[in-house]
């Protein structure tokens, strides 16, 4: 269980990446493709990604030394008391690089090895989403609301968002994916983490995603079940090791869907 | 030419609509499906489309008596002076009422059959996007920038857009989309009107849409065109009826693009 100070600090790590990442966007920086090296796909980072995860590490090492972090741009720092910080700087760094805004900071505390405290904050709407497994609000300039996924019958009354159709998946996962999406009302693409913003806020139905990394989904776990969803791997199990993730707001659609990705 | 008194009233005519829509986003609205009566796809439409486009009908009646009115959601009016607004009062319905912001006010002057001056208005995070082929602007809260494309050497360092990878193509716009995609850097999805707009202030190369109607395409023109770029449809030639279009902030990119989708 998070204590109050725990929604202090993660508040304060937020303001603080929010700070360092707002003078980059929509400003002409450098990208650099950390996939060249190795020849994968083009994988955008910038010096709005690290000089946020550094400001995020130096706070956490000064309030929380004995805490261990894992993020994406740096290595992991082990901790001694069972507590883990889950940060992703800026996740959906495409959307970043494009002058959007789907992309988000990501923070999750994951105590003893479940994530029970998350945080997603997009600094330039500053909207900033944050849950528990008790209930999920969001802040913004217009105030705080309490989030609430929305019932959804079946897969064919569903909005389905994934950020890209096939970029992230393999043969199988696109295959699987277009099966679902197709038996669907309607999809989105380029969601990012804003989709799971969406879902919580009782927008979208279901979000499907493959090959991610822990810092990509950690943070958005505890605001998808605070707001009434399930979120799961695309076998019904745990998710927070990330991989293969599927979010519904409601558990038939969720169910329903299971069927086309189970394999 | 647009007259300085156009400029006067497509901002009223903006602001107008913006005061209609900005009350229902984000609300639970009823959503019409006008496909559902024809068998076509899901076609949503809500009051926010068609209060905004009363709302800028009364106002051209009454300020612009004899100018023609071409809009999405209720019959043309036949002018009587080679002058027609062209305007479609929520662009990125599916986007509206998903939460989303990438929807906007479209509204095009068009003189003689060409559309001289165009406005694209998001009444949420309050950007305009405002053009003529002389020179195009954004005004948002930031204040007022010049618009300007990014050149862009070849595709294969091109950031592609569009709306959806294939629900608004037939089977032949897919197969040459997905060409075109696959020979890029990167495609972003989910894109509507705002991609325009991405692609004006230079974070976007090209944009590849299908099915389109005037009143999708006629605002963004004078807004591509004004900002640098270039905007056609896929043989090379006029796109202001609609159909399939391209853009793109740089013409290699566009010459090169063409060779996939000229068919």
């Amino acid at each position: 269980m998070p204590a109050p100070q725990d929604f202090d600090l993660i508040n304060r790590l937020a303001d603080i990446a929010g700070e360092v990442i707002r003078p980059y966007f929509r400003r002409k920086i450098a990208v650099v493709d950390k996939g060249a090296s190795t020849g994968a796909m083009f994988d955008p980072v910038t010096a709005a990604d690290k000089g946020a995860e550094q400001a995020i590490r130096a706070l956490l090492a000064s309030e929380r030394p004995e805490d261990g972090i894992l993020g994406e741009e740096f290595p992991a720092k082990i901790g001694s008391n069972g507590r883990l910080w889950v940060i992703d700087p800026v996740d959906g760094t495409r959307a970043f690089i494009t002058g959007q805004t789907q992309w988000g900071t990501l923070i999750a505390l994951n105590e003893n090895g479940t994530p029970t405290l998350g945080l997603f904050d997009q600094p330039v709407t500053r909207e900033r989403f944050i849950g528990t497994r008790e209930g999920a609000e969001l802040h913004s300039p217009e105030g705080i609301t309490k989030l609430a996924v929305r019932p959804c019958e079946c897969l064919a009354q569903a909005v389905l968002m994934t950020t890209h159709p096939w970029a992230y998946f393999d043969a199988f996962e696109t295959a699987a994916f277009r099966a679902l999406c197709d038996a669907t009302m309607m999809s989105r693409f380029g969601g990012d983490c804003y989709a799971y913003g969406l879902l919580a806020m009782g927008f979208v139905d279901v979000i499907v995603e493959a090959s991610l990394k822990p810092w990509d989904i950690q943070a958005l776990i505890p605001i998808v079940e605070g707001a009434g969803g399930i979120i799961t791997d695309w076998q019904g199990g745990p998710c927070a090791e990330g991989g293969r993730v599927i979010a519904a707001g409601d558990k038939r659609v969720h169910a329903e869907a299971l069927r086309f990705l189970a394999g």
